[in-house]
């Protein structure tokens, strides 16, 4: 164990702000081992038994909720779910009471996404349980930014450093959470994030983050990019008409093998999925051998292992 | 062991017509434990191991649901979960056809919660397995009174008696089974029980079980009160309207620092939740010292934790 | 063990063609050691302790997702569930999309119910997991046919085999994959099968099954059956009216105890469930002592068990 790392560990993972390069690194190094674990015919350790992950979502999710429910399952911990849609939580309560009805359970460590950026960091202020963000409002999503560096660096045996490294993220930046953690994740490990979109779904001020730049021409954000990530357009978040017209957008913005010809030789696709083929991503592209989609579903479960791990046993936790 | 209150301990807990006040006394001796085992690092113990408990919810209900599963993982039960809304068993089906398809998973043990008054009491005709009343129309809701009056009794270090305690519960009581219950439970223990709301809300035959008052008038509720419960306006429950306006139910009927003013110096207020704050509670009552809402939910698992072990290990159970 | 039955034993249930008999009573005989599980007061096993079973269910259900969940719980596998309806996995994604995600969580086995003929079958190019069929359209659903010839079976101490064996099935045959796979699987073991219900509901290639006859007369079927199965009309799959009345229905199949005075002395009345009592079956005869309609559901569970048990210990199981 690296006791730099452990030393300052923050007690949740709400963005990655708090979250040091050195910390990262740790993290990804529990995750070698969870992935090494998902490997094995018995999928599943003691690490942490006994313990109880309680999932909140206020926003429907299957992926997200699902993949944090076997990485603690995988670990022998208890799982207790609460789904808003599905609940008598709406008899007019406060969100600081829903926290304290559902705490009452005891869980060690809540997921929590909520449509509302701040939600799950408001939530640390009402309980003694470890919090960690799965996703609020336009915000952060830490553990989708921590998979999908994971999944880059694990593609290449013998990677040692972000530094250098070019991210180019196309699409829907604006309502994009996977957007803005990606952001702030891969420039703190060094590397150079190039954000790319139509002009009304591309926020100036995200230009404003060191190491991270803004452009709305495709073949200048790919260019000698070592990796692309493609992003679903989020018309449910949209207010009103953002777009154009959608022939236009694809003819923009879609990434392709074509755009791809541009990037490095050995560069990678990325989407955080659900993947609309043929929309934001060219299907032949997401389907081939650069795209690294399933991977990151794949990666989900032991990055999340990770984390769950990383903050229960290695931090302080409930009452310790 | 107490041997007394395990001769003749039922099989099932319906209401708390059959429960003895060495019965509860025994439980709340058990809950003792389980609060014990909740305060460790690690919240689980081996008690039920290998029993598993089904909550068959026809009524929709997050914080009792949630409560009873965790009270059944921490003691390490299997839980298999129905819940009528996402149900195909509405094909059709009668309440008998839908428990025999259920009572296939051979569970042990039944929490349910039901609209119709009386349903649990009718489902232990059809299944070995023991029945938990999570709450039959405006009937009963026998765990919550439990777990309010072992949070009054655990307030007070060596409380020994509930004997010439007095407690007033405030609101929409025609449609509350929270009041139905607590009114039965405390009673039983000795206590005297004062029930008051407007004249629709408070129906004349609640008074006539022994030890139980009805008031139309606040002020001669709490006057001296050991306990003063607030309840929430059923909306959902009422066919009409039966309430004269809210600004005068408020003005009337709502529990506040004033009205504590009345009351016995060491009372204590509670809330069986979801709470409305400055309708039926003063937000800052609710939120004050005086105030065990918080307790009352934490309550919850171990209640219900000694409710399960005393049902599935003390009793009989399935087949044996 | 059987050598013979382990030597070709399928990786799958997606419907019972590749399952030859030897196989199929070697999954009776396991199922035989899990009733006898099920009669224990533990009814829990290690045998399938570290793996993990998942559901995908793209159509509601819940006694069928309820008996394989308990069925993988009783085996001590670790259980993730998925049901399309509380997803956000409609966001434009395609099935193959879908169930690549869901894969990420590693499961062994899938338990599938898609309303599309085929959809299980597909599923299997897309991961190494096991697939079993828990219904799909009006295709197939093994389990319950096993189910119900279990039952059968386990009625008639020394049953020896199922040759010279009479079933009719009457009713909705048209939409019902009930019927289907039981006419696959009691042919196959050696028994005569008959279908029985009006025209509109009963499509003339279904007779072309060796060892199946078509009758439109209720007492034809009936004649001489040592099983009689009433199966529920379906409205729900029903695009235009198929029936001149509900009446007229009644009054010509509806299985009576009149009806079965024409069968075999001691035969059985089988329903899959959901019953509408008086509709396609008497009600009395539904809760008469040869209705084995109670044991079929209960049976759910050690077949389903069986059925677990062979393919992720018996069989290959992913990696292995």
């Amino acid at each position: 164990m690296n006791p730099e790392a452990d030393a300052a560990r923050p007690r949740h993972l709400l963005d990655l702000a708090a979250w040091s390069p050195t910390q990262v690194a740790a993290l990804f190094d529990t995750s070698d081992v969870m992935a090494q674990v998902m490997t094995r015919t018995i999928k599943k350790v003691p690490a942490l038994q006994g313990f109880t992950v309680g999932t909140l979502f206020f926003e429907n999710s299957t992926r997200t909720r699902l993949s944090f429910e076997r990485a603690a399952r995988a670990q022998s911990a208890d799982v207790i779910s609460f789904a808003a849609g599905a609940s008598s939580l709406s008899k007019g309560e406060s969100l600081k009471d829903t926290l304290k009805t559902i705490d009452a359970m005891q869980a060690d460590l809540y997921v929590v996404r909520h449509p509302a950026a701040g939600a799950p960091h408001q939530l640390t202020a009402w309980t003694d349980a470890a919090i960690v963000n799965a996703g609020d409002g336009r915000r952060a999503h830490p553990t989708q930014a921590l998979l999908d560096a994971y999944t880059f660096k694990t593609r290449f045996p013998g990677f040692t450093s972000f530094e250098g490294i070019k991210l180019a993220i196309v699409g829907d930046v604006a309502h994009s959470r996977v957007a803005r953690s990606n952001a702030e994740l891969w420039t703190k490990l060094g590397a150079q994030v190039t954000l790319c979109g139509p002009r009304t779904l591309l926020p100036d001020e995200l230009g404003e983050r060191p190491g991270v730049a803004l452009t709305h021409r495709l073949t200048e954000a790919v260019e000698g990019a070592h990796a692309v990530m493609a992003l679903r357009l989020q018309h449910e978040r949209m207010a009103g008409p953002l777009l154009p017209s959608l022939a236009e957008y694809r003819a923009r913005y879609q990434v392709t093998r074509d755009a791809l010809a541009l990037a490095h030789p050995d560069a990678l696709v990325l989407h955080p999925g659900p993947m609309n083929r043929d929309v934001e991503i060219e299907g032949a592209l997401a389907d081939g051998p650069r795209s690294v989609v399933e991977a990151q579903v794949a990666n989900g479960v032991p990055v999340r292992m990770a984390v769950l791990y990383t903050l229960l046993v290695g931090g302080k936790g409930r009452d310790r």
